[in-house]
């Protein structure tokens, strides 16, 4: 499969065609951005490390009958994956609070939350991504009811499955962001990536931060940290 | 039935005690507050006009089966209400696009939403009363899902009431926040007021402001619009 036409380009990601009209080429970058593009940094590495640590999470979600976009790996820091139209909604999945909820609701960063909750925000950097109900994407129509109640369900089902596997490796799953898309069958299909930069991920003992943060808290070096993900869901 | 003690000074009310354990004794202040208490004024006649636009409308929701803690007004910036524990949730019923939710959507203000949508605030001065979904409720244990369910259903209901109500004396009732509290029994009754302070309020044909928000952008007198709503409601 060759690298047609660059068709996207994103903070963390380049898509490409390819010769099958269904199937996109996706380079990862060695890009880090936060704060909605306000920091940025170039870090060597990440790419691949991302590319890989996705590549391991979607095999796995699949092992679970968790559908995605995602194909296959190809090189160190590319992927193939099917072609979908993104649905401009983050679905942020928690377990302990964290980032912009502890801010929002006076919480403590690290205190476990009673149970699961699943946020969705209008993915438009122009707004900043604002933090929307079920009523917001409704009158936007920019899902129906039924993708909506999808999103909120695959949110919960994709933690069920994740976070039993960071705990086996002594990784605490506090928070992660997930993308959809639909095909062209009109079907929602995860998308987008899974890695530290897209969640929050804590060492069980020592509470250390081993995802994105590292880069937004200028708390060390990422590739380390992100190594550490890797090398802990058994890749090299 | 005496004033009391004082119980309670919020940004435009007194709350006093009365004789009577259950019932509670309201005192309309003069005063204006916009952006989180960030700009403040003394608007003489303020307390007296939302007095009675509040009375007024209580008055016309019960007709329809609405009760609130309403019991009666006593004086020009006075009333009696029945004691409640405020939910701190802020119930916004929206019908057009404006102020928060047309900046937060990108949508231009004045673009009528293709369905009335409700949003919940969680009523925290120092966090800013941020916009809240239902799990955030839930893991702050602010309400029950039972309550939450009520709090949406009323909200819906007083618009179904008070839109028609409006509409019939040209004017637009363009959104509204609510306040419930639970009586001693544990049921849910609206509180607080209902007024320009916590409306939006359009002329039908003129699209005039008449409510806070002359205040908050400086448009004008404010006691002039607010008094073009009482005459609207029967006031006078």
């Amino acid at each position: 499969m060759n690298k047609g036409q660059l068709l996207y380009e994103g903070k963390a990601k380049r898509l490409y065609t390819t010769e099958q009209e269904d199937i996109l080429y996706v380079e990862y970058k060695d890009s880090a951005t936060a704060f909605n593009g306000e920091k940025k940094a170039e870090i060597e590495g990440k790419g691949t490390l991302n590319n890989q640590i996705t590549t391991l999470i979607f095999e796995k979600l699949k092992e679970h009958g968790i559908e995605s976009h995602f194909v296959e790996r190809i090189s160190d820091n590319e992927q193939l994956v099917r072609k979908v139209d993104i649905i401009p909604i983050e679905v942020v999945v928690r377990n302990i609070a964290a980032g912009s909820l502890a801010k929002r609701l006076g919480i403590e960063e690290g205190q476990p939350l009673k149970r699961t909750i699943v946020e969705f925000y209008y993915k438009d950097d122009a707004l900043g991504d604002p933090f929307i109900n079920n009523e917001h994407i409704d009158i936007l129509g920019i899902a129906t009811k039924e993708e909506t109640d999808a999103l909120y369900e695959l949110g919960l089902k994709v933690n069920d499955v994740l976070k039993p596997i960071f705990e086996e490796v002594d990784v605490i799953l506090v928070d992660f962001k997930l993308e959809f898309g639909r095909d062209k069958d009109g079907n929602v299909l995860l998308a987008d990536e899974i890695s530290p930069d897209t969640c929050r991920l804590w060492d069980a003992k020592t509470k250390q931060k081993l995802d994105k943060d590292v880069f937004r808290r200028d708390l060390g070096n990422l590739t380390d940290v992100y190594k550490i993900i890797l090398a802990r869901l058994g890749g090299k």
